[in-house]
């Protein structure tokens, strides 16, 4: 589609950390490799400090800057405006941004708390109905083998759900003297293992089966109470300060919960698996098939059709790579794999088409507050023993 | 060492389906490829019908028959008395056999009831101090990547357990034309992929770690709760009949944790998993390594030492067939795997050993017992919404 | 079957080393899972010293012991002489046996020239002629995942053979302290990693594609010269005693050829490739699909569809442990894997068929020429340069 | 590093299929991860038809285009030709643009001929010497875990190498019906599967070792000799027209060679391999350790510590996204894989970080020429019967 053919945005990001470099990549790689129905443009980004944002924005590709989220809102040449900072800022921003009529894609997890996940669901609604778009960033679902994974399901290839298995494994957090961040303080984080990775576990199962958690069972735990103090945040895990301070999330949360279609789901979220780096497991098996897959592997899917003589039956493991796989058309030929930040881009592709076509994206702001629902009976389950809590 | 002197060890078997073959390959197996310190003679196998019980010593290689096992507790020639039997029989004859002076080997689940284990632990106590020896059947723990994983554990090569994974998945029953059979049927078999399978994987998780399940949240499921009648009873799902008739057991299990030592363990059992046809997966996560196991590739233990350079950590696929590998020296050469049975000879073997030296073999009933109150826990916490009970 | 139907099958093995431990446990365990339609008998071994080889019989299962293999072919409750000695002695004993009207299994290779397994082939195609029959030892024929590939090839599931991959990877010569053994001496083995486990690799690729190799174009090396003498032979490797001799066989041979049907293979037989313990791998690329094995994985076969919708394709992982796989019927259910030394009992099974049946076995001696014929063209084409040359 | 402080280097880019956007990628990409000493700037992309360049300009992120290659080298504002053509128009472009004093990236294979080669590296060398540098495109040499391959035999953690096992295995030519394209055609393409794909396992197998094949003995096989003529040619296969033709390339390559170090190395590249994509396989064995890649998985590198306890050795599965991993620390966290095109990336970041510190370039055409070499042998080897063919 030519230039001339196709309306403008502009986007307005706020953050530009480790999500803000990958959401940076997926604006300034995605219409290069896909015919995108609008004209993106990479307008602003926001940081505080305004030389360091500076640097930021001629790193990353963005053409001006900002050291104030709000003056994104009264910018006429902003449209969008992409949150890429830590939760606890996620309602104000998202909310005002709405209100101000700018569409909105917020990193998950929505928000930290099921209150405040509530007033944007809410607020996301209010916008929908004046055609102000709002996403919420669970971009594992755009891995090309998670989308296959989910149209198996969809197409009945497994059955009905029996189970599914869901794990987020990492391993940084093993060493005690790796200091605290902000993602150790829960009035920064909202939750530790739980919602940061664990919510893409559950985020996921609920995704690829189309089922949704109506009760769990849980239990959290905290291994390392006390860690040393950050002298400053770079990275996942800052570098070592002076004096220690308590860590006030968990570092594991391990669930289980009952689908919507009566299926049994197990959950684990850790950073304390020792080996495993981004380790997202997801195994659903059901009455007819069963899928599987690894991030550490993630243009892999394992398939078992149920429904094939035993002879010849076994996982088979499909290299999503093909050009009927999805979003794979606009790369590169067979067995030439894709990266983690391919989600990203995906994730902007997905968004843009929505924008343009005038359809409401997915995941929803609602769809966010389903997974902060689950994750939060999670952590009163928890609190009451790990006794059954209804979503 | 010559036969003149070794002691004589008759041995009586009850039953002779699928665990009495797997036991008598391995009393005919162990002598020729281990040295051991008494001469085993297999010199009984009982079953109730005289005709079928004689094809069955013809073809398994006992010398005798009886059609009741009380006979083996009279007969001067039976040392030791192995039952192959569904689960609800144990209780009566291992105490007894007990009681008569035989050492016992007790096929697994000990018993179907806390209540009858505990009197078989007591049995077996009283036993112990007449010099009477028992053991219960997890032959799993005989696989020699097992083996390996718990003295890696005990050398402390993984550091302090925080997390277990432990599953133990097969997909028999996905059927809902499968027929009954006595493993559906809670008066035979005690419970169903629970105690028959899930009683491996905590014994597994236990035995590994060397530590305790002090409680457990956890829930069942059967999802085919009517099944056609079996017209007989052979392999591990009989053959179709006539009418239908309800399922008794679970036909999942789905429960966490707490080691004595503060990990967290989750398990999963289950017959609905298509495609895992025997997958017992144990993944053990340690704040200075991991272990990864699965009995579907049975020869390889997958370790990952974190106190190494992160440049070339990986985990190891350790292929478990050297020479200085639990049991291996008995067997072949490097990379020439062993299969299924091996466990059952080298259950034999420990055992004979245990014996000869008079010393208390393991797993004891104590040991059966304790997985026996976990997986009444487990029970019990799912008929309570899955809430905390205490093992 | 009874054992009053069943005519008797007096077997006389020798050698018990390695090889005559493998196939004792074949005659023990076939007649315990599987309905032979003989009656085997394990009548006698043969071995040159007198007190080993009564404490072979003991603990091997032989009923009687002979010095001198010659005498066997005169009791007349030997039927079949089983050879699991050296090469250098298998044309002698193995065309005497069938002269004397005795069925002949020959462990592999064949012999250690082509001159001599013409010999043998011919006195096997005589005895046929009398109903005395012979077989070659390629064991690795009868793992089930093996069976199953030359199935799935024979049905056209995999179109025309366009590639095969064969490896036989070991690494037990790796340390040049090794000491020499009578596996090193060509005088004894023939050759080295070709004959030894090339053999295996060459016997694989013709048997699953059902194609003979036309000819060959190879290298043989022999990367460390000089070992220490060894004080005995045990094991694979013995013990080191004094001085050094010399290797006079090959340590690595890689070579490719043509088959029958137009397809190029490709092979590599190496005692030297650290890690790899037993690695017999296969690959096969068809015009409709692909197979590949690695014996390391044993219970699996690899197989790709290629007829299939690419978005759904994939290699399929099968374990090859269904009642519906070659063997696997006698065994144990789905998921419980065999080991190295099933493959021994499936050859017995099968041979001991063949006998009741009155059909000639299969892999015959001629065969094991065709194995022998290859070999030679190696080694002829490695003296050669590497040039093409014919089998 | 500020824009003040570094030099311009303006690109020019001939070609925009395939490898063009492969390219284009790398060179967007590259200065937004990575501190690169050069202020790059993508000039000018040539295609012959003015319109689909300007098509391309726009999508790929030129900021001109020219419908002549040879406007490039007097444009004052391109200081670099990126070659991107099939490989017959390499050496004119490459000569004509390091003579007008233009540094050159040129894909690979180097040329369609040893001839072309030499005079390319004539050309190189001359060029060098005026400070004007060159560098050919083994992208695959920038993948992590084929550099720290390179590292860990360069450190000798694999000792002296024995055995080079080299695949690149595909399977795009399977189908019949796969119409003729440019890769098909002699005149354009230089040769078929082996100098397109079997010139990567050659530069992999030399990189990684760190040495050269001194001499080859290989066979070349056409397995469909006619094919559709192509309408158009889009991706590799373009799409069917009218009638058929010759195909003039090979389909497959197999061969083996000598290392200058005396180790053996064998190879085969085919597009014949069903269900292979993209599988570049590497495994090496040494006197003290291995190393297994493939490309399939392309962010894991095996590693076997042969100087390790036999106890706890094993192939260590390595996932090359930690931060002290080549090239890692730019982009994202443990665990967060990389994909095809990051090759490409750091392609741009070496070359531009050599022509800043005034270095030479690797791999430089003389590798290029190397290669050229080695193909060239397996091809004059194929026509001679296989016969050993040196370097």
């Amino acid at each position: 589609m030519g230039d001339a053919a196709r309306a403008r945005l502009g986007v307005g990001m706020v953050g530009y950390a480790f999500m803000g470099a990958a959401h940076s990549q997926a604006w300034r790689t995605a219409p290069r490799f896909f015919d995108l129905p609008l004209r993106t443009e990479m307008t602003a980004v926001v940081g505080r400090d305004a030389a360091r944002v500076a640097d930021a924005a001629a790193r990353l590709g963005w053409e001006s800057t900002e050291t104030d989220w709000r003056r994104l809102l009264e910018r006429d040449d902003i449209d969008l405006v992409d949150i890429c900072t830590p939760g606890d800022t996620h309602a104000e921003i998202a909310i005002a941004a709405l209100e101000a009529g700018k569409h909105v894609l917020c990193e998950k997890p929505l928000a930290n708390s099921v209150a405040e996940a509530e007033l944007m669901t809410a607020a996301a609604e209010r916008a929908e109905a004046r055609g102000v778009r709002s996403m919420v960033g669970f971009t594992y679902r755009r891995v090309p083998a998670i989308q296959l994974a989910r149209q198996l399901v969809a197409e009945g290839r497994v059955g009905e759900v029996r189970h599914v298995r869901a794990q987020y494994l990492q391993d940084w957090l093993i060493d005690p003297a790796t200091p605290l961040s902000w993602r150790l303080d829960r009035s920064k984080a909202g939750s530790g293992a739980l919602g940061d990775i664990g919510a893409h576990a559950v985020d996921l199962a609920q995704f690829v089966t189309g089922q949704a958690l109506i009760g769990v069972n849980g239990t959290l735990e905290t291994f390392v109470r006390e860690r040393p103090v950050a002298a400053s945040s770079r990275g996942l895990t800052g570098e070592a300060g002076v004096g220690t301070g308590t860590v006030t999330v968990d570092d594991a949360a391990v669930f289980f919960g009952r689908l919507s279609g009566g299926g049994l789901a197990s959950f684990e979220a850790s950073r304390f698996a020792a080996g495993r780096k981004n380790a997202i497991r997801l195994e659903i098996n059901g009455s007819r098939g069963s899928l599987a897959f690894d991030f550490e592997d993630m243009n892999v899917l394992h398939y078992f059709d149920g429904t094939e003589d035993s002879r010849i039956a076994g996982f088979r493991r499909i290299v999503v790579t093909e050009p009927d796989h999805p979003y794979v058309a606009a790369w590169w030929p067979p067995g030439h794999g894709l990266g983690y930040e391919h989600g990203f881009t995906h994730q902007v592709v997905d968004l843009v088409d929505d924008l343009a076509a005038g359809r409401a994206p997915a995941p929803s702001f609602a769809d966010g507050l389903a997974v902060q629902r689950v994750l939060d009976a999670v952590e009163r389950s928890s609190d009451g023993g790990g006794a059954w809590t209804e979503v």
